[in-house]
This record gives structure tokens, sequence and C-alpha cells, in this order.
């Protein structure tokens, strides 16, 4: 768990080069504050206390702006920066030194039951704003850019970018 | 008003394969606490209380992530799922049945006066992320996908979507 | 700093027609709180108490939804309508009499070091979920539209846009 803990905030100070030290971390980052608050809610879910972990899940969401279903599955080292209206749905899976940014979704398309929600790769990297919908798989090292909204496979080491969805 | 909060519960059991029963909703779902809190502030609007309506949505938003103008017009069932970003303007006008996902915009082009807002007309469904602007109507049973820009009229049972703005 | 709050206010009515006298202003814009927070966090950053400026920040971030970096440079009457998603990188610099809406993003791309968040010039409007990334410039009396992605110098006088991103 101490390990855990120390990865956690190493990926942090090793991601965004504005942070200074393990305290600052420590103190002021709610990517950190989401990340350890869903590896708690997780264990409360695993152990059949469900609506418990919904409760403090929904409580953490209050206090970072970061919404993670108790029921994902995330791997070690995940970082997300800033975070605020970041949301990750119930069968969502999550690889390992995964990054993401404020506002990102990975989410549904429509109402469904079963594996609904995508399943990311390690290394993988999602910009700010992007949503990644229905279950599909996003392969490792692939990066997503900032509000892009992918709905199919991404094959591995790609980028998901649109240069021209903008024109002065 | 016990009508209006039991069907408000059954609107987010019916949309949302994640919610397991009704005490999860009625503990957990910020979307829920937000309409239920609109729906107080509204009145409060009405009967002139302008300001203390203003602080008390003020205060649901810094609980729930989601901002809704108490002088908004808010149809039956409406469902908002996450919810974080939400933001609907004094002017909106939004039917029955509505679904709308986090970070959605019910919002103005510039600065006006007069019905600046959009009307969403019964059982229109808004992605996440998607921005309505304007003084425009979305026909009956429409859906915008997530992260759309829409500020033209969507006829009824139309789908805002776009598939070719992105690219691997 | 009188000055500069009565401002601050001043900013609010003038680009919020739904904003109805001082009163409301001072107790429900969480966009001006959150600018007078960052006012407090940046001197607190200037004078060495670094550490304390983001605890500070952070705080005001889950409060109002919107976090700027106690280093960022932001100019007079910058006004946040809605606010909720906003973020505000270490190195961004605002001009005089900006106007963003909520869950802009002054961020970023990727990890880099010395100056990597945008330079705002006086009078430029971002509309809701624009995301204005890399140490670009964007000229004075510009507007960019919501949920675009700039990653390139924007001229002054100009208009970010797309009217063909979406389709019925």
């Amino acid at each position: 768990m101490i390990t855990r803990i120390r990865e956690d905030i190493q990926a942090a100070l090793r991601q965004d080069p504005a942070a200074r030290n393990w305290l600052e971390v420590i103190l002021t980052y709610p990517g950190v504050h989401a990340v350890w608050g869903y590896r708690i809610a997780h264990f409360l879910w695993k152990i059949k206390l469900k609506l418990f972990a919904r409760i403090y899940s929904n409580w953490i969401r209050a206090v970072t702006g970061i919404e993670i279903h108790p029921a994902a599955k995330i791997g070690r080292r995940f970082f997300i920066d800033h975070g605020m209206g970041v949301v990750i749905g119930a069968t969502a899976v999550v690889g390992d030194d995964v990054m993401i940014y404020h506002d990102v979704t990975l989410g549904a398309r429509g109402i469904g039951s079963g594996k609904r929600h995508p399943t990311i790769g390690n290394n993988v990297v999602i910009g700010a704003g992007a949503r990644v919908l229905g279950d599909i798989k996003v392969g490792e090292g692939a990066k997503i850019s900032a509000n892009m909204v992918v709905t199919k496979e991404v094959p591995a080491k790609t980028m998901v970018d649109s240069s021209e969805f903008f024109a002065i």
C-alpha cells in the first residue's frame, strides 16, 4: 500500500513540470487525492460494501471534481492532472502508467448492460476534454488529443488528432 | 411534490444502468440532487426571493458541480448523469424526459437580452461536453453527440453528430 | 486593492446580462471569487510562500471549480463566467479585459519546461470548453469559439471558429 502511494506521488512529480516536491503533491493534487480515494472505494466495493463505496466516491467527487466509479479497474501509477470533470464508468479498465487530463470521459454509448466502457492500454495519454465512449480498446502508448471524441478502436502507438477541425 | 421526487428517482434508475436501487440514487446521484435543488431555487425565484434563490443555486453548484439558473424552466423527469460542469442559463427551457450528460452547456451567444438560451424539446438526449448556444430550438427526440457545438435549429428526431472530425 | 475589486465586479455586471446587482455578484459569482482568490494566491507566491499559495489555490478550486495556478500572470478586469472546469497553467499570461467561459483550458502541450502556456492579449473572449495549448499568442480582441482546440498563434481581431464540424 505504501509502495502504491509512493508510486502515485512519483508519477505526479514525473509528469507535471509544475510539481515542485512531495509535500506539494500530497497536499495540493486533487488528481492524486482522487486516485487514492478510488483505491479505497474499490476495496470497499470488492468486499461488497457497495453502497458505502458509492457514498465515499461521491464525497471524493464533491471535493476533487473527479468521478471514478468504484467498480472500475485501474492500474498502477495512474495520474490525473488537474482533473475537474473527469468521469470514469463502472466497467472501464485502465492499464498502468496512464495519464489523463481534466474533463476526460471514459464513458458508455447510450444505455446497455455488461461491459460498456473502454479499456485503456498501458502508457496511454488522453488530453483534456476528450470523450472515449463505448466498449472499445485504446492500444498501448496511444495518444488522444484534447476534445477528441473516440468511439472506435485505437491501435497501439497511434495519435488521435485532427488538425482540420478549426480554421481561422 | 412527492410524485415529482419519485419520478426523478425513477428517471435515474431507468436511464443509468449502473444505478442499483432507490437508496443509491437518493444518496449518491449529484444530478438528482441538482434537479431537486433547482426545483427549490426556482420556487424561491418565482416568489421573488431572487437573491436567496441565486445564493442557494450557487451552493448547490459548489456541492454538485451543476449550475442551473433558478429562472430556467425545466420539465418533468429531467435526468443529468454525472453532471460535473453542466451550465443551464436563465432563459433556457427544457421539456419533459430530457437526459443530459456532464459538462453540457445550454448557453447564450455573446451578450444580449431577452430570450438568449435554447429551448429543448421532450425526450432529447445531449452527450457530454456538447454546447447548445443561443435562442434555438432542439426538436423532440433529437440526439446531440458528445462535444458537438450546436448554434442552429435541430429538427425533431435528428442526430447531431460528426464522424469526420477525428482521424487516426 | 479596493479599486481592483470594484473593477472585477463591474466587469461581471457589464458582461453577464443575468447579473442583476453588486450584491448578487459579490455573493453568487464563483468566477469573481476565483479571481479574487487568485490575486491573494499570486501575492503569496510572489512573497515566496509558494506551498501556502498552492494550498490556498487548491481550496479555491474545491469551492469554485476554477483552477488558476498562483504563478500565472493575469491582468485587470478578468471575468470568468460560470467557470466550472477552468484550468490556467503556471506560465500563462492573460491581458486586461479578457473574458472566458467555463471549462476553458490555458494549458501546455505535453511535458516541457520554461514558458509552456499561452499568452492571451487584451479584450480576448474564449468560449466554453475551448483548449488553448502551448506557448502561443492569442492576439488582442480575438474570439475563440466553444470547444475549439487552438495550438497555433491567433492573429489580433480574428475569430477561431468552425461551422463545418457538425452535420445533421
